[in-house]
């Protein structure tokens, strides 16, 4: 017998929570029981297009005994209590990323959830795109021998506005924190890190003392050496591609195309029109994908969701090339 | 304010009926009133996932009044008098393609259709499909000057049952016929045509003195050539490519990728996985497309939705290429 | 011991003759020994460049006793007497296309040829270019299995000045015939030819009542189905594609790079140059190639030279396409 | 009126000195007027072919008279000495890379070839191939906006035996050094250093404590960041590819194509044959136009030859990128 659908309680209603919310109600195993955003008209416009009950209280949405599980899509600073509240309450978290900014926050909450026993997943929706997770399983499967250099090319269509910069918590921790989570997909045990960033272009960079364009390479455990090249800007549109390279061959992930049509002129030849506009268009799978395996994971089932520890791990290496950009030193990290 | 959904009554619930159901309820223009099939029990199944009152009656769906248009995915020879039935009625048709394998039976139909002033669109599909319609766009927008040749290649990835060919009227009728659509979609006035056929691999053919393999030359009004080549199977998956020369350019319709990785090793480089299954996969978009654009036709919006008399223009030309294959001659049409 | 070179007699100082000329002095086991044109001047720049003795008479060049061999690059009404004269004199022949355009003249010099049992090679020149060749010895190798359709695209940069329309005896004898001998390159036993030509773009057409664009298709005894689109001009340069289609998969070949670099911008991605400029540029490898070959031919060493009778049957060919595309019939062909 | 050719002494008859002979031997603009090598049968070898005279002493050669220009390619030791020999005869120097594996010999040389006044080109060859130049002469056109990223991807198709690896002063300086020297073609201000290797599969490279896997990132003092990842193996042939990304867009130069035949079957399709086997076939043109810039060089015509500065800077990025990999820290670096 069909188990009935896992009842999500849905916190915070921007960009990024509406994706879930539309993705839950597409979803036959999923239903969105209580939608709550402190701004209570975003939660009340959600639960009529997507169902659920609205509410301005992520804390009556927990404790209402109405969730089965906690989305939470809130804004970052608030992760690490909503998180800790929903464990309490024995309710499965799937969290966007990052959990916080401040990893000695993350490692606090650590035990927390471990003495729970309650599953948390972290929203690093890139392993679920279809093309990463087949490139990952090839490489698994042997398909080019032993993995020898990763190379990640993540760069956005436009810098964000300077505010977002300030909060962001940089470049490495905002964005490369993706790539870094795409590193470890294919290599988990990452020991070092060394980066340098870049103010080239983007105002809000150059405010807030981040940077528009960094370069972070790392280093596995295996001796696999991963490069990731991260802009805040592609004139050609949302721009990510990956290489696999190994002792016997190369695996490679090409921009999805946004249409099957070239053009041909004197001008130029096979000319396909430029990229997908960003991760929305890029990533919808992968988000659908994300969820199924999310209900999986609350229904103990097994899963493949990446977990809070790679949550944590993602941070410390963003720190890390926070650290080696500024300082100019090579960072040695412990990720255990 | 939103008018109510169109109540659609479907006719034949085999595998093109389905996609029809599923698409008519995922769209909120539209909702699946009534579905008939002498098959009760397929009605019956497609009824309960999709909605609507299930009958074993055509009849009974057209004259029930609970259905606002009419869509037919029956088999062929049901075609012209469900149409003929439908319109008697006043409800706007969307008839699966071809509308008949005998021309005499189309045009004895025109004129019912006329003065019943009631739209009958017809379901070249592939008119729908983002790629085709964008590159006719181009075309149309001058990108590469006056349109002088039109290569179209469309292999199915299998041959059929022998069964199905020797009711499909033969692969000019069957298949090419919606190559032919798409070259008039391009060049609507085609005025003369030529045609070679092979049998080299497909039993089926050959039993029922059939083609398997298939070579269609156009030539347009304007002087412009079409070509069509077809297959009854292509080993890489379903083949549908379309190629656009004009006098300053060139516009080219690939494959759809099924994946966005590749793979290089010492026996080849950059090789792609094969091509989509079929044309539920490559379509599925256009399956989408042509109903809502039905809708529109329906409604008296303003249509795009190739009609009747282009159903009867692609039966003439398959009609045309038929003899050509057969005597050796090239085969002047009138398509007025 | 090396043989020492062959001492090569060229007629015709044209464009093609210099070709030949830089390709006799660059080849180890040629010499260029004498050269003539009744426009004396060319055959003596070609000479100082090149080597050999500057004559105004090619009756001399083939009675001097001087040279070996004879390679044909004057006009093509020259061609079937200069042929006969060379192998009256017991001299191996390597002739441009066409032998004639005249099929009568062509029929009357088979028998000469055969009597004389001295080797003619027709300068086919594709059939050397690294890409088309390996494309044939891979089907050849049965990479796809039994070759089911091949298409040729072969489209020049412009068409070519008025006058030489006139002479050429119109596309399918002067630019199609290129591509009717690549289609026997695969399938020799073409059966069956049908074509249909257009007037859209070049006044010199106009004037003389050819085409300026072209599509031929052909029945192979296999019943392989052959199809070849031409044009007098293309926006993007000179356009040469070739695609062989078989039970097993496709074997498919590009058109040349210019450069290795593309350029990406947010109007479009991926864009490259056009396409190399003539033939001169896209078959120098070929004509390199074909040279060596006639070598062996000349020296009774084993050759894939094609022959006399591959001229021949691409002019009975093109005679065929001619005729098809004039009288709207498919024309049936007997090449034995 | 033409002047005579240049009067070239070669030194060194390896592999390289045989490449660079043929060069010279096939410019009309120059001539082997001696070939020097201590195994002189090698010598011997190359002046039978090519011209000249064949002596076991580079000094003769120098001091002989004969020659109006010197080509360095003996091993890497003998550079310094014979460039200074050279340019205290007044002898224009083209040397293969690197000039020396010890900065301080480089450094010494430095005021002896500014005093004599006498142009020393250093045999970056790859400056010279068509697509990089292309590349970054379009890059310096503005194509693509300002360069922000640069990546260079640079594997040997097999790693050297392990003697090579010995002497070769380690990947950096004998692998990277080119793609150092390209990086500094497109930004020629470097102002920083990091660097990270591995020991993956390569024996030599253990036994010797050299890396066989190395990823490169410089920054330029405009802020812009490159990245060069390298291997001393590679499973698809020789991989020599860049992208420049700039502002505006983005610049990608491609393998070089060793067909232009692609295969497509049930198990993948569009597959392409393994590129090229190594930097013989890939940089043909470019030694030849290498050469001919030399010519220009030497006869005080205006060149854009790489320079022993050109040289020098990219052993001092060599040596930084050693000890960053060395010792995890960035290098800052001063070219100047």
């Amino acid at each position: 017998m069909t188990p009935p659908p896992l009842r999500i309680g849905l916190i915070g209603t921007g960009r990024i929570g509406q994706v879930h919310a539309a993705g839950i109600a597409a979803n036959p195993r999923t239903t969105l029981a209580v939608v709550a955003d402190p701004f209570v008209e975003g939660a009340r416009r959600v639960s009529e297009r997507y169902g659920g009950r609205a509410t301005d209280s992520a804390d009556d949405l927990i404790g209402s005994g109405e969730a089965d599980a906690v989305l939470i899509a809130s804004p970052t600073p608030t992760h690490v209590d909503l998180i800790a509240s929903s464990v309490a309450q024995g309710l499965p978290v799937l969290c966007e990323k990052p959990i916080d900014l401040d990893i000695s926050r993350v490692e606090a909450l650590r035990p927390v959830i471990r003495e729970a026993g309650v599953p948390v997943a972290l929203g690093f929706n890139r392993r679920f795109d279809p093309a990463f997770a087949s490139a990952r399983a090839r490489v698994e499967a042997g398909e080019i021998g032993a993995l020898e250099q990763l190379s990640i090319i993540s760069r956005d269509p436009a810098a964000p506005p300077a505010d977002y910069v300030r909060a962001s918590g940089g470049i490495f921790r905002d964005m490369t924190i993706h790539d870094l989570d795409m590193a470890r997909f294919f290599l988990p045990e990452i020991v070092e890190v060394q980066a340098v960033g870049s103010r080239l272009f983007d105002e809000g960079a150059r405010e807030h003392g981040d940077f528009d364009t960094a370069v972070t390479t790392l280093r596995a455990a295996s001796g696999a050496i991963v490069t990731i090249a991260n802009s805040r800007h592609s004139a050609t549109g949302y721009d990510q591609r990956l290489e696999a390279f190994g002792a016997r061959g190369m695996l490679q992930v090409a921009n999805a195309p946004t249409s099957l049509v070239s053009l041909s002129t004197a001008q130029h030849v096979e000319a396909k029109p430029p990229y997908q506009e960003f991760f929305l268009e890029r990533y919808a799978a992968a988000y659908a994908a994300e969820l199924a395996e999310f209900v999986s994971l609350a229904r103990g089932e097994g899963s493949t969701s990446p977990t809070f520890d790679d949550g944590r791990a993602a941070l410390i290496l963003a720190d890390a090339a926070q650290r080696s950009a500024e300082e100019g030193v090579a960072v040695p990290v412990d990720l255990s």
